[in-house]
């Protein structure tokens, strides 16, 4: 077996550690990546470095932005005594296309798995309970948990229902007009919509 | 809908411009970056600049490689007097991991395929036709076509046994033991030799 190229191998290696990318879409990738031209690539290369300096984590929201608060937390336009909680960015995403939110938001970056060795303290929540001693002026008054309807998200809302309690606040999650097991990442934006209007008192 | 990241929009933009990648993929893998160590992204984006530096045709067979001729070309101990002709660079690595063939290749880079507008002028016909010529000391006795087993595959060994009849060589393709329609590239080592020993005369 002939090496071909030391820095193809080393292309293919570095993107097959993608997620959802095997080997022979990563030599595939490579192969399209080797006939494109220059300035393309670089382009690509440079948005790569670009994203990790210039991503941060919001400091209020713990959602990804480029300033130190991003532009949900920093909006006039915002219901501040609202907050949906997600697991993660892409699920803010999803449900700011829905049009039917506006509040704020707070991103867990995960679910409480145990099987996975992530625990309560492994994902966002002690920022979230920050959120409640900081808000004198703008008190929360409900917070929608909007997790994925998976044994994961579910163990994460039993959880946050239970240390949320003594704070007497109106603690809903979406219906669940998701299919069960599915992700919300992929829900559509009616069904998204749909589930957010029926939300179900805790 | 807020706009969270210019940079990250871009990046989106970039990974979904890649052939299989569509948008929600590419948000995924956005996402993913975000979260790797800033080390891990700077080897990514360094290894798509690099081969995309290092990677150049060999001047013989158009194969891909570092050098000026490729590694399989310069190599001693690989039969000079045959070779196996393919469509595209992914197409040499799969015959190789065969372990079956030991002669030279020709990586046309494309196929004929008059519906896309590519013609034999487009792909590196001129090149091999150029290798009877140069090779006076190794005649090339034998040419295997291993194309892939598609409508433009077919096309193009139609073509190339017209064109290269007048040099009295043997010329033979690989067995259709590969499922018409389907791709070279993903056909499993074993029906892959199977093909290549059961090469018919033309």
């Amino acid at each position: 077996m002939v090496n071909i190229s030391e820095s193809l191998d080393s292309l293919i290696e570095e993107l097959s550690s993608l997620p959802q990318i095997g080997r022979k879409t990563a030599r595939r990738l490579a192969m399209f990546i080797i006939k494109q031209p220059k300035e393309k690539v670089e382009k690509l290369s440079k948005s790569l470095i670009d994203v990790k300096e210039k991503i941060k984590f919001c400091r209020i929201c713990c959602n990804i932005t480029e300033d130190d608060i991003c532009k949900i937390c920093s909006s006039q336009k915002r219901n501040r005594n609202l907050i949906c909680v997600v697991e993660d960015p892409q699920d803010v995403y999803a449900i700011e296309k829905t049009n039917e939110f506006k509040g704020l938001y707070h991103v867990l970056h995960g679910r409480i798995s145990p099987l996975d060795g992530i625990g309560p303290e492994d994902i966002k929540i002690r920022e979230l309970l920050g959120r409640f001693d900081e808000n004198k002026f703008n008190r929360i008054e409900e917070l929608i948990l909007a997790l994925n309807p998976t044994v994961e998200g579910e163990t994460t809302i039993l959880y946050l229902q239970k240390l949320l309690k003594p704070l007497d606040i109106k603690i809903s999650r979406i219906a669940r007009g998701l299919p069960v097991g599915s992700d919300l990442e992929f829900a559509d934006e009616v069904t998204l919509a749909k589930a957010i209007e029926g939300r179900i008192s805790l």
